[in-house]
């Protein structure tokens, strides 16, 4: 598959992207730093800036048969990056004709109800950037999303096991959060969830297909 | 009717409950500050954060006939305030059984398309912030929504004229939108509507009987 990578610099993208290489597809990654996106001969690198209009996304996009949107702002510009900019990249998808979308988002994004709780109350800013997107994605647009939902990120290696459908606070390495990304896109029983996520017990690949 | 207003300190607040109390309402207005709300024996101020949770702003706003957003941050948490906090009001308002919401919202708020215009592109977080909310409250509740859409706010004398669905940059004096706000309230053309106005040449019950 053809698949375009939003965000395409980043830590989880980086991951991303090489277990996307592996399974044999085709990246194309977009950044505001392409020259920060990892090189490979399956990878090409293009210059996408989430201020722009959508037209411009459009173009950037192209055809592809898939988009991640693994971007954010690290709580610098959650308006226009986290919130905003995922919607146009939406837009950009359903006027290319572009269906599967797959949203790398964080615990309980959906969940308003939780975001008292410790670990999440320290991230509201966060928190509503990310369900203005999630809910818009859902609820307003035709695509065949799959959201995921980890909890805390961390630079420890892979275990290759996770836990799905949890809603505990608890930790994610990097590289899990990453191959459970990739594992998705060619998952169909996951089109239209919402996942939640976090280290556990199973085989990611089992995790997905159980779904 | 007994109306509630959110954000009931501000500029466009204060003169909003004077006309409301002047067409016979009684006002419950709600801010973080309810030493600041106007004092009069209509009016009954109450102490209203939006960065409670939804049972606790169901519980101040009570059963009421009617609720006004005219809550801003002024930039300062366009996230937690203009756009999240107008939609916990929306759920309160659903709870509680509240069927007509009257949203102040801003040029263009529903227009992305127009936001690179000058005049718009130096407010693109609060673009975004209003944005959300005002597309909330019309895909996702089931509310007798109004978004009322001026544009620049001053603090010129009233003129009792305005001109509506007009789109152009120009601006509005304060006391002109508080009483189209008011207008508005039994106003059941405007229901599921969504009005652009600034100054213009048709005193404003006329305007609003048109629409």
């Amino acid at each position: 598959m053809k698949v375009f990578v939003v965000g395409g610099s980043g830590r989880v993208a980086t991951e991303l992207i090489k277990n996307l290489v592996a399974r044999g597809h085709d990246v194309i990654a977009g950044a505001r730093h392409p020259d920060r996106i990892m090189i490979d001969s399956h990878v090409r690198a293009v210059a996408l800036d989430l201020h722009a209009e959508v037209p411009e996304i459009r173009e950037i996009i192209g055809k592809v048969d898939a988009i991640y949107f693994v971007a954010g702002s690290r709580g610098k510009d959650l308006l226009q990056t986290d919130a905003f900019g995922a919607v146009k990249t939406m837009w950009a998808a359903e006027q290319n004709e572009i269906h599967r979308y797959l949203m790398l988002s964080s615990m309980s994004s959906t969940e308003p109800e939780n975001w008292s709780r410790e670990g999440l109350k320290q991230l509201m800013d966060y928190n509503v950037a990310k369900f203005f997107a999630d809910n818009y994605l859902i609820h307003e647009t035709t695509l065949d999303y799959t959201i995921l939902q980890p909890t805390s990120l961390t630079e420890e290696p892979a275990t290759g096991k996770i836990s799905v459908g949890t809603n505990q606070v608890a930790t994610n390495p990097i590289p899990d959060v990453a191959e459970t990304l990739a594992e998705l896109l060619e998952a169909p029983n996951t089109i239209h969830q919402t996942i939640a996520m976090c280290s556990g017990e199973t085989p990611i690949a089992e995790a997905i297909k159980k779904i």
